[in-house]
């Protein structure tokens, strides 16, 4: 595994990061993802920035994208990501009954785009031209 | 391809699930997903059965629902998947706006599900408990 | 998409390949994979002479190898490998029911695979061990 | 992870699916992935209903449709998915030459499905009509 | 599919992306890609900042961050993305014989990547710590 | 987990592939991957092949293979594949710049490849012909 950065070791540029995400948040640390992409700070200043403009409110509200958040990771396989985006997503208001529908329906998709798949379904017409 | 069933050539256990999807969904044809999968009676039931009861309003709502739906479907690359889903999610109110912002989060979410991958960040204390 | 090698245009070391592929296949062209891999020579002969390997009738008879050979490829959503091993094991005796069939664990295992990444459900005891 | 519902804690509901479960297959205790599930009794009974179903003899005999299981659990890196059905499919009889045969097409597959997207093979003329 | 935003048709802030593509890339028209991402005029932006800060010079040359892409891209069987990136790779001097070895790799990678899923690998002691 | 099979309890044919392992790259063990796929003798020889001639230097230097490999596998969540390459790549000259710069590329072209999917953007005129 990659060597985790602490605040104490950090260098101004990844601080500086780190003090906004811990601002943004309101929390007193950051999480082992951020540590670790401290060791690029230039992917670490990206990545923050990125995640930053993608996840405020907007047309969707937060809670619905950290649902995204989870289908997309669930759907991939990343362990890690399933659990912090899950505990995101429940500090927004993600009950149980959200998430077993949540993830009813990822479970729905994945099956049913491999019959799409296997089948060879072919475009409807409709479906051919802009959405 | 598959060969597609159409409702005339379609046994009567076929024609029934195609009946229930019309009078649900208020239309007045099946898609072609349905007419491939009637090529195995059983796995057209089931799937019907499944996604009728998936994809009912619940928790969250039936737009929310569709949004999953193509997020999943987007990080598979089952065009057939996207097109019908997206479209599905347009008739139940997604603007361009709230389908910009679901594709932000589903890039993002593909992205750092690697970083977490080649990095191998290791799982904070306090996601390996229970969510 | 790749230049497709015909065997008047090929070298005497890919005409060699396609020789074989004809022989033992008993068919007098071969598919556009192999025109496509003919591009780099040692890719086409290691490809060939594993395909040739792993596909010969051993503890599993040669249709059942198919059947994973499609089942994988609907996983991935590889439209070609779909179509051409589809196309092979209904040479071999794939019905319409096995095909049916073994779709339907392929969508199933797709599913119930996002199931566990999104609960993370633990190994239970009796699957840590040596299978 | 998700809590794991014992069958002493369960509702009447997620306990009759457990019954059938034990019943069915003949064991006295079920897996983590029913335990898991059981936080939606919903999906619980709906995955429990898809899994008898798709799983029972047909066309195809029950230890085929577990090798197709694991093939794609291998190709989706399901861990946990991977271990219980090779379970499952060493009690229906897979020998250690059957596991190591299914793995190499597994493995061939998953090779092959990229050098066609990678050469971008085009569908040879045959494979463009119904299977 | 997307609406396609022409130049003539697109806002001040999106030419001024287009503007920035072309005058980088020494290219008179821009790419579908960017003209699709043209719908979120957010995505777009942030999409080419990223990139533009990604692909250039640093420690690894444009031509080997081409070949990554590419590698991504066919295992994840983009089409556009493979179709892009390969002529990207080929503008930057990459020849039939490396784009050859690089899909080797990435077919072997895919293979083994299964191989260790299946097989379920152990980590050795010494990829335990630290890389 | 498979059974791993060590040097004293392999067969001579076992052997003989352990051996050509650790004469070429000059350890005095070979990997687990390698124990594992011993239980299968003909996927061993066959495997060791193939990565001898798919590694070796060519028209891409072997550290440039290495980072393709770790990129894939990135890409595929196969965390022993990502932990036994990435050392592979340091051994032979990878910095942490380049594992950055790498794994920055194997995160945007995750990103951007999904993007493709969701916006379904069809392919530009120059990209339809052979690359």
């Amino acid at each position: 595994m990659s060597r985790l950065i602490e605040y104490d070791d950090a260098s101004a540029e990844v601080r500086a990061v780190y003090d906004e995400i811990m601002a943004l948040r309101k929390v007193d640390r950051v999480n082992n993802f951020w540590k670790a992409l401290a060791n690029d700070p230039v992917t670490l200043r990206r990545t923050w920035e990125s995640i930053k403009e993608i996840m405020r409110p907007g047309a969707l509200d937060p809670l619905t994208k950290e649902l995204i958040y989870v289908a997309v990771s669930a759907t991939n396989g990343c362990e890690y990501c399933i659990a912090s985006h899950t505990a995101a997503a429940r500090s927004k208001g993600m009950t149980d009954e959200m998430f077993g529908e949540m993830m009813a329906v990822v479970g729905m998709a994945n099956e049913t785009n491999r019959l799409v798949n296997g089948y060879r379904v072919p475009l409807d017409p409709q479906f051919r031209e802009t959405d």
